[in-house]
């Protein structure tokens, strides 16, 4: 990318990228060593009213998280962002984010001359399966597949050493795969999505509905006290025992494992990376998911072959992973990680 | 490949590739010109006692093409070779074919010694892949999938212009991902596998399972006849509107359509290119099988943008797609085709 200047070895020893998490509800900036460590971050709500503020809270974000961490401006190397949503990261332009109510914006140019500092922009998974790649679990690999499950459900994989996005930019987008035909509605329109299964808000829409049709949970009284489920509530209540929460996890498990499957199947690669924000503790979920993943890929000798139990791993990034990710994004695109120079 | 040496432009004008497809019951050798047309081949037994047998009858097979082509040899470039099995092909040495009936052969060095000409070698899937992406329907597309229907099911994809293999060289085993867990046992030991389903054998199976079943149809007489049944049977029974073969091939195409949805899903590809031996002619189980795959991807608006009618087709090259796809090997290895130079 061409605003990204070559840097010395001095320089590059000391210098630091900043990474930011552009989410729906919360920007998250934080300062990334060269280690792929975050040694400081800032958060801030994301102001969504028009394009032009939220990207005003991006810049405010970046600028105070450099001063926080007390860092001169000539160490930061350059701005990386992960944005939930279609992004063209050559010509640095958000296409269409739902989250962010964004069409069309033209995100690097803007924060380039906003922040001076030159800026890398891709999609958030892209962001976290480069994070993963170069700093993570997924390091030394040529082939692996990184996985997201949170609000949303999708995967990227790295190929050949290269991230891999399909003709269409869409390469992984497993969260939209039907795998329930009879199953609830999607937002994408289909019936039945592994996103419409198994994401957060697939939790606690199962809840919600188990509670109306009069199942016992605790989960009653968090809705009755805050009016509504977070996936959240959920995972507490599943912490504490519930029979419901345990029953909705372990579900949601077996639902993402399918996904699991498939990606192994398709894709072979050397590791599948789990991370986002349904992983964020060990659950149910998580026990269920792997349980079951390696009881469909122990099925034909074929599955065996490609597959074992370290095959499949969960994220050790945690909250970090998409800063993190973000800035991956600078430094695979100044041949930092040399297997991911394109 | 260290093998093949750099031809100049003019013999590079004039020079020819010998393809072989090297199968469990016939050997088919080609000759194939710059533009990958089949400008002459001829097909023995496959001798498969023993791999040295084997070896020599691939080694008559191409010598006698060569002859009766009236070609000099010093105008073949080089040997390229299709294995049904696991291949390695930087050593060019076939790991295992059940089929042939090998284990750790050394193929490339046998035939360059028996031979005195350049070989190449790779599984057969991976050379049809590279001779639909060189000189076929996926010409020009940097990411593309071939899905080979036939004896067996696999699929093989070009990705960022490059032949993807995966971790294992199994990236594309859609043939072993169980579609129907309680489905007919497959010979890598599942059940439901797509191949237990629609391969050719399955089709076969299908109809004797249900002539046994006392289902009336005009396999019967093929049967009696025959003592046995054949995939090419069901074809032809059906072509003649009988309702049990119009039946079992309606139904394969549905299960393939799966197999083509969740590729589609995964790698994202520009175009789909279906071949092998089930689609060299117009049949229910090819309509159905299309209809079937534009319902599925017609689902979510995600998957309505990676796929048009036009992203699905079938390959053009009949008989002579393992023989291209062979040549193919040797066109690709020597830099012919820019985008497949690795």
């Amino acid at each position: 990318m061409q605003y990204i200047q070559p840097v010395n070895e001095l320089t590059n020893a000391e210098s630091v990228i900043v990474g930011v998490d552009v989410g729906g509800t919360k920007i998250a900036a934080g300062i990334v060593d060269a280690h792929g460590q975050v040694i400081g971050q800032v958060m801030t709500a994301t102001d969504t009213q028009d394009p032009e503020r939220t990207l005003h809270s991006i810049a405010s974000a970046v600028r105070e998280c450099i001063e926080t961490a007390g860092i001169a401006p000539a160490r930061v190397r350059a701005v990386g962002l992960g944005i939930p949503g279609m992004v063209d990261p050559e010509r640095g332009v958000c296409l269409l984010s739902v989250n962010l109510n964004w069409q069309n914006v033209a995100v690097r140019s803007w924060l380039e001359q906003e922040l001076n500092l030159p800026c890398v922009i891709d999609n958030d998974v892209c962001a976290a399966t480069l994070g993963e790649s170069i700093y993570g679990a997924g390091r030394g690999a040529r082939n692996m597949v990184y996985l997201s499950l949170g609000t949303g459900i999708a995967a990227r994989a790295i190929m050949n050493g290269q991230l891999y996005r399909g003709a269409h930019g869409m390469a992984g987008e497993v969260g939209h795969l039907v795998v329930m035909p009879d199953g609830p509605l999607c937002r994408c329109g289909a019936c039945g999505c592994l996103e419409a299964l198994a994401a957060g808000p697939a939790l606690a829409l199962s809840a919600q509905t188990a509670i109306a049709a009069g199942q016992e949970t605790q989960l009653k009284s968090y809705l009755q006290r805050q009016g509504t489920l977070r996936s959240e509530d959920v995972f507490a209540a599943a912490a504490d025992n519930d029979g419901l929460a345990l029953r909705i996890l372990r579900q949601a498990g077996k639902h993402i494992a399918y996904g699991i499957y498939l990606l192994a199947m398709t894709f072979d690669p050397q590791i599948i990376v789990i991370g986002g924000g349904l992983t964020m503790v060990p659950s149910p979920l998580l026990i269920e998911m792997r349980a079951r993943a390696e009881y469909l890929l122990a099925q034909s000798s074929t599955s065996r072959t490609m597959f074992s139990a370290e095959t499949l791993c969960i994220s050790s990034m945690g909250r970090d992973c998409a800063i993190i990710g973000a800035a991956a994004l600078v430094a695979r695109s100044n041949g930092q990680h040399t297997r991911e120079k394109q």
